[in-house]
């Protein structure tokens, strides 16, 4: 049985990205976050809708045209497709795990 | 911003359902469960695929040809279409939350 709550590098230089489950219209992927966020420069705009959820730590993402919003344990948003966004903030000491599905 | 743990009944007579997004190819469903478990007889055979995951509590599946899988936080899997399939047991005295991916 796989967990989500496992399997966990002790060193993250880089935000870890698990795919979880990919499918014909549909990724399911885990984010694990120490502090990372999105480049300074720049938007994401996926060409995906995004349905993301947090499960452990925090995390705030800005948007282009509704500003920052800031996701706790089991805060979730919908992002729909090509809505520009960017990740300017995660817990600098401990993990933040994001559950993200595409689709 | 909608949590994933709020909103849930002091009392839980039957299970609570709750869709956190309806898409055209994806549905998302929040299932909180206390002690609830499939009907006796029959099977879940349903049309979608299934990702499932536990967030809270701990639940068991039965499956037609694999025997029962046990689900604790954190442990998730895929239910592909047409795999029959019943919850045999949840948590009796604390409840189980399901964070199910049909697609």
């Amino acid at each position: 049985m796989e967990n989500l709550f496992e399997n966990i590098p002790d060193n993250l230089p880089t935000e870890q990205f698990t795919d979880l489950l990919k499918g014909e219209n549909i990724r399911i992927e885990r984010i694990v976050s120490l502090g990372h966020t999105s480049p300074e420069s720049g938007w994401y705009s996926q060409d995906e809708n995004e349905w993301v959820l947090v499960l452990k730590g925090s995390g705030t993402i800005l948007f282009e045209n509704e500003g920052e919003r800031v996701l706790n344990k089991g805060d979730y948003l919908n992002i729909p497709a090509h809505t520009k966004h960017k990740v300017t903030r995660t817990d600098p000491d401990s993990i933040t795990i994001w559950l993200a599905v595409f689709y």
